[in-house]
């Protein structure tokens, strides 16, 4: 989630933008109903006319990625949008927050995904409620919002999406961006166990490389989730919150399903650390197995090498009978090589008996 | 608790399996009852008659399995539920919450349980109150509610359970619920005990993969009580509580072994913590033995061995005098095994200082 | 701190011990006392009245030991407790909690004892407060409340707990119970210290054992008197407290021995965790002892056996005189002799320089 | 953030320092304006007349460095300031916090630099903010608030910046104070993910000291910029906050910006204690590979060697055919040598089995 | 800060000590003051006069060290303080607190002083603020407001605390007796630092006696000035405070600094814990060093010493051709020599290519 930010002391907002001329070939798909009827087009951005307060109908503007920057100011401005809003959307990887303005609201997510190595992608998610309208705008990346346009279009105006107000259908957006979690959330714990598993097998495939970037995702992907429990809070709680009472009862359900979220991630964490400590744990009891085997190799072997280095002296032993007289006598081999056996299972009881083996 | 959830931006509800015919087979337990009288049937859920708002005894209908979801969105439009809430109990695996709904409550618990195992298995409750009727449903395994319903048919209709209202119903229901922790609670501190005994005797029956196991059950269990609390504070101290304020009394008791519960795994969470610090350091403590044995053996035998191996050399002691002389002296051999003998006892009371026996 | 609970569904409160027969024999201490005067009785409990409201004295019955379920579930009834409030006097155990009932108050507190060995004993003390009666029961043990009574007692009438209602005296109980926990976090911070000493000077007779047992029984202990707080502070600061103004101004005061007692509970287990760090550091840094010793002894006599084992070599000198010739060199061995001293204390320096000894 | 500090006793404020002369030298660059002029001019402090409150204009007092005591004592008594705040102002290192005076507040934050060894430096600003007047104080180092002059002075008044009044200006120079964070943060961010690719690849690059040195910097850092959340929350939310409604709209906006420093902050600390945890596991990792080496080479020479002992003894053959008969087959040594070899082969394959390689 | 406490059941407050005689020769300092003039007087404790309440002038009663309770319970009911104030002032060892009276306030607060061997030693302080006196008691050790007596002397009374009321002077000696943190702190901060820059250049001399007792040392700083902060709150926020409007605004830069010294002492406490992670990681760095000189000797040596002792075998070379026919070559010696010299650079090519010089 590295943020982009304007310079220490730049003007808010996007006025140095609105110097500038917007790209003419950025479309947006603009959908509008009511119950009873239903288009979308596609069209320039800088075509689109502003809003008519007037309208009945409700219209959504989806944005299918990121617009330059001119043309965001130029619609913001055009359709009365907050400067330091607009800012906002530009510089991506903000934290997650929701502003109420006049008759309206704008909410910012990050919403994760996991690359195909399994490591975290944070996209920021903008949202922006208007007496009828709904505005949204992501990072990059594939189309979030199908199944919602299907919602809209199927069973001929008669689903709730359609016969409920533009607060519906941003509530439906909210809660669509809060269950793109639901998926990640499950991958990383399949692939904690997995991880888990494979290190209680002992089977030396997990890295230290894998176990960290474990960590930092899920640091990560909680910093990006842990401020939308308090971003979505004030669109159910707040006095001026622009939701009607039916839309905040479903509200609080998709708040709930983000508190879950969160609650999930935290277990997630305390299982990463729990699964770090289970390899430092498993590392620690390898070395004391290669200590053990070491140690019993050596400490059989070491007096055992003592009697044939003193059998190997060459004390004289013609000069007098106190010289080595073992060297001379009949069974004295033998006799070395059964003290030499006898010193080896000592030993090897001993170790037993201090359950080393 | 691997919880199930909808499709990110699928509609909210059972609103699709409404579309579904439901299972003619399903049936479950009604219980109505008031002060004179107690009738205990077994009907299908699909012929189960919408309640009536004017009985004015308490129904208590028991799901002895969970439905088909079909089965459970017709059931609930007939009964005039929140279309969320039946969303919920489908799902399995949600986090504990209460939502208060007019004229009623609905609560999910989750209820912890020890496999063979002993491994910690977490099952979904739900229980609605309605005016003058509970509904309980849970996701499966024994029976919960038995001894309830034992009191319900016991002493003549005299007892308090039959004298009160659906609250107090449900009420006993919930306290049934959080008073199913203790076991496990209870368990998991035996099995703690047992751990900490073995492991401070060294039998090395002890296994890493128990002590991980147990630490992730923990912080299951945990992440699945603590919630538990702000589920039933709601139903106490919310002005818009259902309960009346008899009731509210007792419900101060469940609220109070809820966290009586919630204390208690973190005392288990806590030494289960300390009791993997102690495994580690009863590890340390044994490579701390083993390199002590190799030392001791090695650091007595090395210079020896040094020894014999300076008089196994081949020096030529005939070309002249300073080659080797003591091979030739006439006690050279026990002079030299009483030095090596004077070594060893040298090191032994070295290492006796030093308490390294 | 283990608890004594009622099976999940059983029925709240005693119901079911009132059908047996209470014990007969089960005596309690009834003092009754105003500015004038004080008759102290003892009493079958069974015959005990129910509290005459109109009396102007204060009545303390003080239970010697728990009783049996069927005489306080008698006692209860007859004397208007709490059926709640009675079952959490059975089930030993509980948290520590405070109950305003109408004209009174019922107050759990848990007091920690040190055993012989030195590990926490928990005891459940329980008083209730009526409009002129005050009622303790404490688990078992040796009594404890022995220097009131005296208070009570002496002076003829003049003491202000003589002079006060039944609400000082009950104060004075929850301030005798407080303060029963200074003598064990005294002993427990003494104990630290001197294991402290112990570790520090190495003299091994610090055990894991005890380590672990310290820690657990501080959980143990933090954990019964973290609740405390939040357990007197009603009597302080709710509306409805029984206390009259007068003494909750010395109620303050008790809130604030709990308060203190809790933050040396903290102190200790911060000082105990140190201890474990220490013990470990203590441990490692004996391995680092024993490594160097085992290094500096292996690095010397390593090489040096090397060169005995090379002029131990049986190659035929007499074939070639590129064969070890060195052995047939008049002052070869003491060359030899003089390069081995040499290399021994090359390496010593080696290690005196990296700070080894 | 070592911080200056009166003696213990003195009184508060600098009452000694205006006993003292100020340094005609200090000169301070003040700048007058309003949407038609801006005149900008640079004049000793001490000749810096007291502010008018009939003027329309806004003046920003920018102070280039810290002056000396007294001239800021005399200024300050001059210019009507608080003595408290004159006195955090001279001892730099405060701690961030706002005061809200009448008609204006007094604001100080810490502002972090990297220094060229990439170690962090704070440096205090103080900033004034009057009925129609802002005083800007730092620490020392280069200029921060040049792209601010640059925006009063470009555009000829139009900008937002030329026609909104002192508090825009004030909210202008914190905002600014506030981003001189991210820049930090993203180098520190750099710095870790540095580490961490050299600790993967195990380069033996990274030292203990430097990772010391970060983790100290993180606490410094976070603790430096905690404070400064509830150092500009009163600014928005309190009731006598000297700022007008549109441009506390604005403050939101810096008041996210510093909850944004913050949480990366914390993500910077997490992950600079898991790059810690990082490095004593490759430690860890290097110790095993280490001590395998050692124990794999020894483990298979050991008994080599411990054969050829044997076989170097000096048993007298010719005395019995007990004594050595090996040494005088035909076959005796290449047997050996196959042996020997033997021991070898099957020692590796052992490891192999136990993946030490 | 081991407390002093009464005995569990004993009378709260000094009503025994009242029944003593209080000794004659303890003797205070008092200092009488207005704008006009100031009286300082020394003497007995006992013949004190009660306050007068129409007295305009400020009294200020200084202890120059604690008295006898006898003495001071006399004091106290003289003067009407309340009863458990004195007990606190007798026990020292107490919380910080502050006791809102009527018309005044007590307040007890924890002073911390390095002794010579760098360790902490608390020492109590306790202040009452009467409507026209204010009382100084402290545990014992060098004068402590001797700096506030000669602000009070000096300027012929135009200081501000010569024209202000006792709450002036109550403020004063709260913050001279907060200010003393500071050099503490510093003190600590300057001998971690110190110990940091020792444990990086491995001079040896950082013991884990010190390392263990620092960490003592901040647990025990840290649990005496945290309640402090709350001790100081009430003074300043709570509606009776007896401090008028313009002291409290002195008073919040008082607190100010309280909690700049708590936030010291956690930046302390975490640098604490790093240097012990630190001193850990050295210990572990240094066991890898001498393990790896182990390592390596060994490893170059055990091989060599192998091919030495299977050529000092005592094979029969003249019963075939078979046995060990090297020993008989022309070259064999020369041709070992330069055998063992290739494996031993080989090994040290190794060592270097896994970096482990």
């Amino acid at each position: 989630m590295r943020t982009r930010y304007g310079k220490p002391g730049a003007s808010p907002g996007l006025q140095a933008a609105l110097e500038e001329k917007p790209s003419p070939a950025f479309k947006v798909q603009v959908i509008c109903y009511d119950k009873d009827q239903l288009t979308e087009t596609e069209m320039p951005l800088q075509e689109l006319p502003a809003p008519d307060p007037a309208d009945k109908r409700v219209t959504w503007i989806r944005f299918p990625a990121m617009p330059d920057s001119a043309s965001l100011a130029h619609f913001g401005e055009r359709w009365g949008l907050h400067a330091l809003d607009m800012e906002d959307v530009i510089n991506v990887g903000q934290r997650p927050k929701t502003e109420i303005r006049e008759g309206g609201a704008f909410t910012i997510l990050q919403v994760p995904a996991l690359d195909e190595d399994q490591s975290i992608r944070l996209r920021q998610v903008c949202l922006f409620l208007g007496p009828n309208f709904v505005i949204s705008i992501r990072e990059d990346g594939p189309p979030m919002f199908d199944r919602i346009l299907e919602r809209l279009c199927r069973g001929g105006g008669s689903g709730r999406i359609r016969t409920s107000g533009a607060d519906y259908l941003f509530y439906s957006l909210l809660d669509a961006t809060v269950d793109h979690n639901f998926p990640v959330v499950e991958a990383l714990s399949d692939f904690i166990e997995d991880l888990e598993g494979e290190l209680l097998e002992q089977t030396d495939t997990v890295t230290l490389d894998a176990l960290h970037r474990l960590r930092r995702d899920l640091t990560l992907l909680r910093r990006s989730q842990w401020p939308a429990r308090d971003a979505l809070d004030p669109l159910l709680n707040e006095a001026h919150s622009p939701l009607s009472k039916k839309v905040r009862g479903y509200m609080r359900d998709c708040l709930d399903h983000q508190m879950h979220v969160n609650e999930s991630i935290e277990v997630l964490k305390e299982n990463a650390i729990g699964l770090q400590e289970l390899y430092l744990s498993v590392q620690g009891h390898r070395l004391n197995d290669v200590m053990k085997v070491l140690t019993i190799i050596a400490t059989i072997f070491i007096p055992l090498s003592f009697f044939t280095g003193l059998y190997g002296m060459n004390f004289n032993t013609e000069i007098s009978a106190w010289n080595m007289p073992e060297l001379n006598t009949r069974y004295g081999y033998p006799a070395l090589l059964l003290l030499l056996l006898g010193i080896a299972c000592g030993m090897v009881v001993f170790f037993k008996r201090k359950r080393w083996f």
